[in-house]
């Protein structure tokens, strides 16, 4: 598959099947563009009824071009898919581009035309992109199937399910210019590969430094977050996941076809698989712009060479906002600015050269190299009006400013760090500006998108240097204690578990769990004293009819000694008779009363896209009011987990706020660990959910927890 | 100082004192600039030893001008300051620009300096803009005494303390095409003119349809706040204020040398007083175009017609985050779109029209037409190609395309609603697209700019009708029972309130405070009984040398029955004698525990800048680790004290949520405005802590409040 794609991509020949001497006609333009562009290929127009198409002899069917063809461009109406493409086997074309729409539900005969073209296309080993798709380019093989005018060839790639995005991302490149792509994949409706095939691709081509992924919908998620995991040890993916609410959802639904899970699963999944996920399409072109010419940084700490303080300051109040970390300058480098700099200059960071290279611009070369030495220093931004000085001061100037700018151009190598400019000049495009992009240096015109930049490259390195030193736990497969407590309960044709099964469960997988005894009679509660204590105690009814135990009157809290805890039973099976005569009761579960402390959720559910996910979140108000959770696909890394609990924004409530203490993070990981590893164990369970587990800084408590298995024939 | 300000910028002739020969030197640069920019004023250099500038006949002072002067620009250095000044005010000059800096506390002799310039400038009755200012323009006057180059004049205005951030602002509307300003006045250290007068001049300036304010730090906190509320009922203030974090103050600091005040402060009086407060620097110029050019809509219902799904799935996306409603299409305007799209198009919102524009682009104008005739639809945006039909498809379309556009701009002002187009196609700044944006329709090349610009016209058609419509409420004065309240006090040299004080001085207000007794002796815990009941009762230590009253045990909660309540008046006075033996104990606060509700807490400061200011937020966690809390300045509207309840992330909690019922907003808003009168009619009470009140759905439980005096020397 990435073989086929490969040879697609790279094609040496492309037949256009349905080729026309109509100039509005796709199979014209194909054909003009590829030899506007000077294809080096062979071009095969393949048409029964011309005999010539733009110079070119035409063929009456693919199996009439007496040479190999590496790729059909497919212009002809969905109906004539199925033939075409077993003409296509015959002649051992290894991938189609589907143009053609009308292969969807919501069109006449779509679904059986889909259906008749995809078995086609597996019979003959042909690969199919599309259909409805506005085609693919590779600028670097000088073929654009799309014939989009203007495109640059350079080191992004485009992988969209909306052709406008394509376009958009090549205009607003062109405006900014030095920039360019070098393939570009529309993906259309996935009916055979699909957007994990082509971030393999993007990961294997050389000619991609940071592949950007326009996504309305996944068709095969975890897939896609498999490749993305090892791509990402290469180069960035950088990802705009569409339909992020409801309403977008929707829009995103009639255009595609296809439904999404919600966008803070996704976003999380992706991220923790080393995507840069970009929430704003007007940000994708900055932050791909900085991912595929800079240098992974190898830490985190931002050092500013200013020009005027306005900037300087928009600038450090952004990298606070994005929780970047400003470097400290060492005292040598504060000496060596100070040799360069004019006395008002400010020598800590934000470094403000208050003029200092007005007259002789190639200061700021001089400072930039002064600071990218600073071993305290990862990545340098120069932050201001560089680029103007002969514009504003002195054409005189621009021999040096053009020589100042070949010199940024080469510090980035030189340290190996990232180095970026923001510069008000950017607007004009002038000679120093455009040598420093023309020299790969990404240029802003404002301080934001510098800043968006370099906080996700920093985030890219993390994540990267995450995945690499933190492996994926595996399953260790079922334990004897869980398949025989799912034994019995697929055996009472069950989905629900008890409480105490959901708990001896989870102690079968080294989950710290607290005492609990099932008392069925009265008598019982002697047992427990004799077991457990005298309490406090919680005890609540146990039974597959009763859900909602608190409005049942099936819990009492604190109760202490055995006489409170025999009337507590009496009363409770009492309410539960009420609430329902007919409620089968188990009897009820008897545990000590959690200690205080924090009240946290892990959950696991499987979802439709991605399969086994995991939810952290603080309890309460914190996941049901604010939404506050982290999602993780299983099986995850142990600093994945770590990253569950820092990730949300409540996070500093486990550190301990109002005179409480932290919590105990290590056992707290410790217990997401154990809940993958029982969750992967048992995938007929579909969903877990640890609610409240009450964490401390010497352990926790899971007070409650449920589990359900899959419903067979569900 | 209104006058004078619109003097200053309509100037008819023009001092430049410091004139030079030298083509580097300010004082050569803004003559030149006035000459080559047609100034039909009248310029005079000002150099004793030169006879001739430019071809303009030189003075030896001003005095020596046998002419009106209107406005002087002072290019020589700092100390010559309070001479020029003088010459000036005999020459009855009503304004000077002041370039020089060296007029601040970190520059030699600065103070002194600064000093003895204002008050020349204070006795002669000149009005200063600076100093340390790079200047101002009028282009409506041809008065550009900054040099800036590339300026076009439209009807942006521009008071900023950072020149690099006007000049940035400046090259970005070259790029974009389609946009200009009117005036721009560089703040600088506002010695004397400061921002609250700038504003009060873009306010009245009729060439001048929004202002932009780039703002480091306030000098008239309060008086820009009056002003603001003043001018947004005319036109839309933009803001953008720099600092918001610490690092971002003290980069900003170094710079200016003001200090600010918080940032979550400064935002929410800014929106309260109508201001547009934008927090990226790279937003500002797209939402100056859209306020500027657009109609304030009626309401905030949006419609997008869309020409390709991917861009108009984005744009739901973001106005979905931004809060903004999508408009509901009537069935007549559905039936008539009906008519004019082919089948494939969505008819309703957001509207595709699936190609139907593409062989005939002014079905474009008519469904727009359509659209915004609907009486459910207040703002229109056009999303995704528009302005590429000759380009994309056929040249011949350009005639029908430019007709569209037109016809298109022509719609706003024939509905009176805001349209907004987004298009692919701005990048490439096409004819059609350059025919709309000069004919004023704010066209983006991206959505979310788009978006940006209608959530925040939508915001200020909110703002300027809630301003409007529901005036401050201004304090009565104090009652009687305070000034008893605060004399006492006083009288007794103390800061702090007693806990039963701020009660008191509550009620006297007309807040309704539980009911509470303050125990001198143990017997008096009958009169408790016989008062307020048996309980159960929370009772507090009283004593102004206990300020923590928990960590002394001087609190205890839930005592019923006059037995336990004698034991525990004991106990908190054994407790109280442990923890504090000098302490003073003025007896033990008791008062029926509150009921359970919200958590809410309102306090009162004094900022050093912007006078009296409420706070209010959820209590404990909310406000002590999510920082989630609102701001007004007082006095404030009863809408105000809505809004804040509104504001906060959390609100929805007082909706209620885990089977709660909603808090009583009527009376908690009740509450606000009471304590906002009594803090008006009280301004020596600096702070009004009120923490927590428990808010239910039928009324509220101040359970504590603290007060504290303005210390008298402080």
């Amino acid at each position: 598959m990435t073989t086929a794609l490969n040879t697609i991509l790279k094609a040496r020949s492309v037949a256009i099947i349905g080729a026309s001497n109509d100039p509005s006609k796709r199979g014209n333009q194909a054909i003009r563009k590829l030899h506007a562009d000077g294809y080096e290929g062979a071009i095969y127009p393949i048409n029964p009824k011309a005999s010539e198409i733009l110079g070119f002899k035409t063929y009456t069917s693919v199996l009439h071009v007496d040479a190999d063809i590496d790729l059909a461009l497919i212009c002809t109406p969905a109906k004539s898919l199925p033939d075409i493409l077993d003409q296509c086997g015959t002649k051992n074309i290894p991938g189609a581009v589907v143009l053609a729409a009308g292969f969807t539900e919501a069109e006449p005969d779509g679904q059986a035309i889909a259906e008749a073209t995809l078995q086609a296309a597996q019979k003959n080993n042909v690969r199919v992109i599309g259909p409805n798709t506005n085609g693919l380019f590779n600028l670097h093989n000088k073929m654009n199937l799309v014939g989009v005018q203007d495109v640059e060839p350079g080191n992004i790639g485009i992988c969209s399910q909306s052709g406008n995005m394509m376009l958009a991302l090549a205009t607003e490149a062109k405006r900014r210019g030095g920039l360019g792509f070098s393939s570009y994949v529309g993906v259309g409706n996935q009916l055979d590969l699909n957007l994990a095939d082509y971030l393999q691709y993007f990961g294997d081509d050389d000619d991609t430094k940071a592949p950007v992924f326009y996504v309305e919908g996944f068709q095969e998620g975890r897939a896609f977050l498999d490749t993305c995991r090892k791509v990402t040890q290469k180069k960035p993916v950088i990802i705009y996941k569409s339909g992020r609410t409801e309403a977008g959802q929707v829009a995103a639904s009639s255009h595609t076809g296809s439904l999404a899970s919600s966008f803070a699963l996704t976003r999380g999944l992706l991220r923790q698989a080393g995507a840069t996920v970009v929430e704003q399409s007007d940000k994708i072109l900055s932050i791909a712009e900085g991912l595929s010419k800079l240098p992974v940084p190898k830490g985190g700490r931002v050092a500013i060479l200013a020009d005027g303080g306005g900037h300087a300051t928009v600038t450090v109040d952004a990298l606070v906002d994005a929780g970047v970390e400003l470097a400290e300058l060492s005292s040598e480098t504060i000496a060596k600015l100070r040799q360069l700099l004019p006395v008002a200059a400010s020598l800590t960071n934000p470094v403000d050269v208050a003029g200092g290279t007005d007259e002789d611009p190639s200061v700021c070369a001089d400072c930039a190299d002064v600071i990218l030495a600073d071993n305290n220093v990862d990545i340098l931004m120069i932050i201001g009006m560089y680029g103007g000085f002969a514009a504003r001061f002195n054409p005189a100037l621009l021999g040096n400013e053009l020589d100042t700018s070949q010199r940024i151009s080469e510090l980035s190598s030189k340290y190996g760090k990232p180095l970026l400019v923001q510069s008000v000049y950017a607007a004009l495009r002038t000679k120093p500006i455009e040598l420093l992009k023309d020299a790969g240096v990404p240029v802003f015109i404002w301080p934001e998108p510098a800043v968006r930049c370099t906080s996700e490259l920093i985030a890219y390195a993390n994540a990267r240097s995450r995945n690499a030193a933190s492996p994926l736990v595996m399953p260790d497969g079922p334990v004897a204690e869980g398949k025989y407590i799912l034994a019995k309960i697929t055996q009472e044709s069950r989905a629900a578990f008890y409480e105490h099964e959901a708990k001896d469960l989870l102690a079968a997988y080294g989950v710290n769990v607290p005492g609990q005894f099932l008392a069925r009679t009265e008598d019982d509660l002697a047992k427990v004293v004799e077991v457990l204590g005298n309490g406090p105690m919680a005890m609540k009814i146990v039974s597959h009819d009763i859900l909602h135990k608190s409005d049942a009157g099936g819990v009492m809290l604190k109760i202490s000694g055995e006489g409170a805890m025999r009337s507590a039973y009496r009363e409770i099976l009492a309410n539960a008779r009420a609430y329902n005569p007919d409620a089968h009761v188990h009897g009820v579960l008897v545990a000590p009363m959690a200690q205080s402390g924090v009240e946290i959720i892990i959950g696991v559910v499987h979802d439709p896209m991605f399969g086994p996910v995991m939810m952290f979140g603080l309890g309460g108000i914190f996941v049901e009011v604010l939404k506050d959770v982290a999602f993780r696909a299983l099986p995850m890394s142990q600093a994945d987990a770590r990253e569950m609990i820092e990730e949300i924004q409540s996070s500093n409530i486990l550190d301990g706020v109002r005179g409480g203490v932290p919590v105990d993070k290590t056992s707290l990981e410790d217990l997401m660990m154990k809940v993958s590893q029982l969750a992967l164990a048992h995938p007929e369970i579909k969903e877990i959910d640890l609610n409240p587990v009450i964490v401390r800084n010497d352990g926790y408590d899971v007070v409650d927890a449920r589990m359900i298995l899959n419903s067979k024939g569900d």
